[in-house]
């Protein structure tokens, strides 16, 4: 049972109010044991990261060597259904297809007193992917980090996963391979991030960090931000439907608990207009919980976050979703559009009664990789953009310095900088 | 005296790589005692402002109240010396232009399939910038910092500056008046950034927080980066000067000093394939010091950091530069060109004989606010793209999920997410 908010109730503020604010993740402390661990790799490198791979993972590296090799990943591909292959080959070339379209264009141009200024994008160097181990390894996410990259022109892409006991996804290397990842290791956890960060005998440095991960990789890229740029700290994921009552009531909860069986901290909000087609979909998701193998995620996320928000006209419903700025926003009414032009925050839309979020997951071509919990307030999907940076450019003539020195000068004094101010006087001899 | 690195010495390898890890802050750990205080300020609010105000900044808000009125803005401007407000208007509106060159356009197609992709970009309704007090409270990072989010497009744009005794420098109400600043806060410190964050009676939140302040401010945002956005945290500010011997050595020396005067942790980096040049740059960097204001900061910065690194090739000066990765670059040479290109690491370059990197600091229209301490390899500098945000959108009929849906299920079945393959199977009618 999902909890019901009614718009036209007296105490509906101060009940979405609270609703937004309520914490769906359990915060571990964790920063002390990480901080040591990032310490001990940054000391002792490679025997360090056999040492945790040994305790945390199970694994020697004597008898399957920390790095991936180019015949383990054939051999990955080999193996795995060629269906889910040609599945992952789709997904790329979908993703890749969209994602070319992101890559920024460089702006050189003169002013009209013929000061030249630019802006320059170029790839960031090296990268470093964080692919979760066990049941939240998919091979999807490899996608969503590694394609973007490689589209951005990244050189080395370098993915880290822990391979408990050795062993790996095979589906997740041979996404690996289909998103050209240039460096596999068999780690994980914080000491994988601080290899990532600071390099070791084997793994030589990235300059950036992308990834989910569990509450130690949270931590550990925290604590790296600023020696590597990070990605987002993703939080657990939420969906909301906005939907009239003219929607088949199952395909709505199916999309409900695609988003509940993530996790226990998941949320997923159904925003109508018809309390009775709510019941009804309501109904729906305890039926269809019964034969879902990850029945009990679901069933914790939907008890615990699950909402049904309630407006007498979905107009209503803008701004409510604009408050949630849901990471994932369906949009399952006869007329969409207003929404769409008045939505601001939100991670992705998907429009229409034919366009489930899962779609998004996997093969749309957008990246799944969004702003969890009401971030898309202030922040975007990865993209492109997060894999490339920008070097401004400026250039200036003598003509253009007699022009501009005065203000600068000016603003220097202004700012107690004398130094500033010798430094343009200097050059068009207004003293110094 | 800076220390000299000769790229055909033997040991230039080990000293190079040596002189890049240098850290040139010392960083205090104030994580507990901003912890304290954040938490204070979302428990009581203004009343937690009120105080810290008064212990920190010797004021007393029954004295001169939290807000800044409209007239004490005008009031200002008037105040100021009017060579300076044109100077800030022309700044303003050099930056103005150029940031509006940055705004990012929305990009919504069809692909070859007829599935709807698409990429909106809208502005993040409210951000704050902090202003640091005292001498650093320079109102060119007004500027910097809210032109861009106006451009934008942001609705509500907050600034805080600590008042000590109540007094802020009039130039940095001008340059907010200038700027189109919304709302002026005279707080300071990690309550006010933690007063952004979470809001108070007085102060709604906001979703994002820019601009520089000490290691209290900087451990805030750090804290708070997740509930809402924040930009990179700022170090020590650098300048890498290549220019080869046909400069006069006193225009290269004051950028030297122009970069050393801010900070002791500044650093200034000549490199040079004239060694005579080199040493006669040194020579007048000594007796620049000793007319500047800033004189002892100047000093300890070139003395401590500053660095003269000599290339018997001005090109075997390019892998160089990117390994530092400079936040400002200066070429001060006959053809610049081949760098422009094969520079991939820099957060500004600043090209030809007469383009001294400060008047990039103000009046070239491009932003002051770049990445420091060797992140030009994985960041950017402050633009537009910081105040908005992108919302993914994605629309498939029923023709182009019938299409798209058995690799979504391939997919999802194949990481164990059955309710992802129901949500599409059920649409499709291919089994649920």
């Amino acid at each position: 049972m999902a909890i019901w908010l009614d718009h036209a109730a007296d105490d509906f503020e101060a009940r979405f109010a609270e609703f937004l604010t309520t914490k769906r993740e359990v915060s571990e402390d964790v920063n002390a044991t990480v901080k040591a661990i990032i310490d001990d790799v940054r000391a002792r490198g490679d025997a360090a990261l056999a040492d945790y791979t040994r305790r945390f993972d199970g694994l020697d590296f004597n008898d399957k060597p920390m790095r991936v090799t180019e015949a383990e990943l054939d051999e990955a591909l080999a193996s795995v259904d060629p269906q889910i292959v040609d599945a992952l080959r789709l997904a790329a070339q979908r993703i890749e297809s969209h994602h070319a379209r992101q890559m920024p264009k460089d702006d050189i141009y003169e002013d009209a007193i013929g000061v030249g200024l630019g802006s320059r994008w170029t790839a960031i160097d090296a990268v470093g992917i964080y692919v979760p181990g066990g049941t939240a390894s998919y091979p999807s996410s490899v996608l969503m980090n590694a394609v973007p990259a490689k589209v951005a022109g990244v050189e080395r892409i370098v993915m880290v996963v822990p391979a408990l006991k050795g062993a790996i996804n095979p589906a997740v290397l041979a996404a690996a391979k289909i998103a050209g990842v240039t460096e596999i290791y068999r780690i994980g956890g914080a000491q994988a991030v601080a290899a990532l960060a600071y390099g070791t005998r084997t793994i030589a440095p990235v300059y950036k960090i992308t990834g989910p991960g569990n509450a130690y990789v949270a931590a550990a890229k925290r604590q790296v931000f600023g020696t590597v740029g990070i990605d987002m700290i993703a939080g657990p994921s939420e969906v909301l439907v906005i939907a009239d009552g003219e929607n088949d009531p199952d395909w709505i909860a199916a999309d409900l608990l695609a988003q509940a069986e993530h996790d226990e901290g998941a949320q997923s909000i159904l925003l109508t207009d018809d309390a009775a087609f709510g019941k009804a979909v309501e109904d729906a998701v305890e039926r269809q919980l019964k034969t879902l193998s990850r029945n009990q995620t679901a069933a914790a996320s939907w008890r615990d976050f699950g909402a049904v928000i309630l407006v007498r006209d979905l107009k209503d419903g803008m701004p409510i979703a604009n408050r949630i700025a849901a990471e994932h926003l369906e949009l399952a009414m006869a007329d969409p559009e207003p929404f769409i032009r008045g939505i601001r925050n939100a991670g992705a839309i998907f429009v229409g009664r034919h366009t489930p979020e899962v779609i998004g997951d996997y093969v749309g071509g957008s990246n799944h990789v969004l702003p969890t919990a009401r971030s898309a307030r202030f922040s975007s999907g990865l993209s492109v953009l997060d894999f490339v940076k920008r070097t401004s450019i400026l250039r200036l003539g003598p003509e253009q310095l007699r022009q501009l020195a005065p203000a600068a000068i000016t603003l220097a004094r202004c700012e107690g900088l004398d130094a500033h101010a010798r430094s343009v006087a200097i050059r068009t001899n207004e003293g110094n």
